[in-house]
């Protein structure tokens, strides 16, 4: 477990309490001391006698500590639009109030607020890391360096096989650009590609965004299946399910994620196996669509890597990963009819670990480990509905919430302590998306 | 809406806010004054220009008010074996982890432990009544007095069909003695009888408790299809479906509560609905357990009153009704593969007003009107999770959880204000629950 402890000042260290390590062997740990220094875990240790000085130090007494939860897909701006139209038909839905309010709200301004309103959320409730995918995605990328955020920020491509799609060559130089800007710019920002759906995107954007992907070495993403419906589509189209068509030209490989796979066959999920293809896995939001509900034991059985999402707040509506665990433990339960599928065990680590996998983060963060990010939270155990205690990972799958984590550190940047975040101003953050809502709000009632 | 306001002094008033009435024509109040006099609702106004004087006031600026929510089936004392045992099948988790413990552990003192922590979490997530079946149903009966919370609470009957049963002429005796000692003892509690399940009792259990029930005017409850196995065993035992068995017994009218009612045939629906027997519909319990789901939608087409219920802690593992929610307003629209089914102000009715029929207790909970008692949540809405807010009603079902609720009123006593305890001492509380907690896991390293 130890990196050994430096007669060097630490820039933080966390004491006390119960630390799920989340590392290979799940070690878990009573009373250990986490040395940090510049923004890395420099060593964890049980037992020490004397707590080496540093310049901050948390107090863990009575808590569990594990690493920050990775949200693997959301749209962090559409907070703007949580509640907007809920109950409905998915096509009323999308085509009649979430992609018209998109087309007439969305701009740099709207997503800067949205995401950092969704950061604030997300950081109360344990989120350390979320991968997101919106338009402007610069503007989701500022918003996490500012508000201290680590995050896998996307450029969108959306192309319904139409005339006026961008040319190929405008397509591979917007996707350089965005990560040219984006790359060793801060710590926090990993840049990746994200195409919107294998039947939003042509062949050739598909092709070209992947081969870009491929050739500057950043993930390539895209939805995948998450409708019956898009399945018909990509079937009458090409004549093939969605992940034999992924396969014929050439976008599957293990710096592929592909979110939801709700509706695939055992021969698509050989395949994604095969290939070493990633998989978020969305619950909440495919239950509240009615969307469909990804086979996560069968995915896990053949070894494909599965990270949770929230997915947007217009499909959840919230962004609390822990709401995420519990749903996730339970539906495939019911789905299987077998009461021993997703362990608790297991789906902790589909939050942690496995989610660093799969936004190829692995070696940075996802686990409480020497060397890597000291990305941190800290959850209250002196709760009625933690006690008793028999099982740790029993409690935070099936009974902790999202108002339960009392701290956040990211990259040794205490963000959030005693449940107030220090680096995002909230009142101000709530009242940029409330201004926004009240012009959405006006315009209704036209 | 309102009843008029006296000039007699208020026992409490409550001020300011959204009030969700959860009335029939579910009226929603901008800034009401709701007074109370004699733990009852006295009025309810909106835009009252002079505030009148009372003994107490709550002002609920920036909350939404609501009635508090209804449990309608729980086994509180089980707290105590909160994540003792996960992700196990069921048997096992029955037979080898749970009774076991049942037959060590419960007692007096456990039950009335159990039920006081399990108390302090259902008030810290806005539950203001809560239905109990479970042993000792006195201790249960008293720990609700104590701690000023609403309970109904069964004297329940269990005779796997053995020689050993007790002779039914006891069982009436236990019956009629458990219902004389509660009723009219205290406005909060209701007493009820509650026979486990038709294939854990036999037919002269069932037949004898519904005819004293009746008799003595008190609801009968029992589980009911919760898992196909039981199923299974009551079609081989007696050659009937679960519903066609009851009927044929006698069990079936409205002032029967038949618990999960997970495996119910189209028939069996329509005999339910025709007898006005009525659901507690438990989604996580029943997701976490594998036992299957009820077909809520089809309940609420046929005319079925159906409330929610959160089950015991082993099978959930916590109370939070708010989680209940969510689930429930998530779970139907998947099976049934549509969106628009268990739309939010139908959830939010089902932990209300809904909740209150199906405890016969409609007339005194469930919505906030004059004459009512007067039982009383207030959540918080200065959250980012709320922010921006264009439908109360989806906040409170797809993003609202326990943790937002700040205050909690029942029968006009404050019993948490500030999201502290009034009425329960909740280290203590604690304490009492894990000392037994530490004998069990004394026990299991022997």
């Amino acid at each position: 477990m130890s990196g050994g402890a430096s007669s060097d000042l630490l820039d933080l260290v966390v004491t006390g309490g119960t630390l799920l390590t989340m590392n290979p062997v799940m070690d878990i740990l009573e009373n250990p001391v986490i040395g940090v220094r510049e923004g890395r875990i420099a060593f964890v240790q049980s037992g020490m006698a004397d707590i080496p000085e540093a310049r901050e130090r948390i107090d863990a007494t009575g808590c569990a500590v594990l690493p920050g939860l990775v949200n693997t897909h959301t749209h962090s701006p559409m907070v703007c639009f949580r509640g907007l139209a809920d109950d409905l038909p998915l096509m009323e839905w999308l085509h009649r109030h979430i992609w018209p309010a998109e087309a007439k709200y969305v701009n740099r301004d709207m997503v800067y607020a949205g995401a950092t309103l969704a950061m604030a959320e997300m950081l109360l409730s344990g989120t350390t890391t979320f991968c997101d995918s919106y338009f402007y995605g610069s503007s989701i990328a500022r918003a996490a360096v500012d508000g201290g955020m680590r995050a896998v920020v996307c450029q969108g491509f959306i192309d319904f096989p139409t005339p006026d799609s961008p040319e190929p060559s405008r397509q591979i130089e917007i996707a350089e650009k965005f990560v040219g800007t984006w790359r060793n710019r801060s710590p926090l920002v990993t840049p990746s590609l994200f195409c919107h759906t294998p039947y939003t995107c042509s062949t050739e954007t598909l092709k070209i965004i992947k081969e870009t992907a491929r050739r500057i070495d950043v993930p390539f993403q895209t939805h995948l299946s998450e409708t019956r419906d898009e399945v018909n589509i990509i079937r009458e189209r090409f004549g093939k399910s969605p992940v034999d068509y992924l396969e014929a030209i050439g976008v599957l490989d293990a710096r592929t994620v592909a979110v939801h796979c709700n509706w695939l066959e055992e021969e698509e999920l050989d395949l994604l196996a095969a290939r070493g293809v990633k998989v978020s896995h969305n619950p909440e939001s495919n239950l509240k669509l009615a969307a469909g509900m990804a086979n996560v034991p069968r995915m896990l059985r053949k070894g494909i890597t599965v990270g949770l999402g929230t997915d947007g707040c217009a499909s959840n509506n919230d962004l609390d990963m822990f709401g995420e665990i519990g749903t996730a433990a339970k539906i495939h339960k019911f789905v299987e009819m077998d009461p021993t599928v997703m362990d608790a065990a297991t789906v902790l680590r589909m939050a942690t670990i496995e989610g660093a996998k799969v936004l190829g983060l692995e070696r940075e963060i996802g686990s409480v480990e020497p060397g890597k990010w000291a990305d941190l939270i800290l959850i209250d155990l002196e709760k009625p509905h933690f006690t008793p205690l028999y099982n740790l990972c029993s409690h935070l799958v099936y009974a902790a919430r999202g108002a339960d984590v009392t701290a956040a550190v990211i990259g040794g940047r205490i963000v959030m302590k005693d449940r107030r975040l220090l680096t995002i101003d909230l009142p101000a953050a709530m009242e940029e998306v409330r201004r926004i809502s009240r012009r959405i709000i006006a315009d209704r009632l036209k």
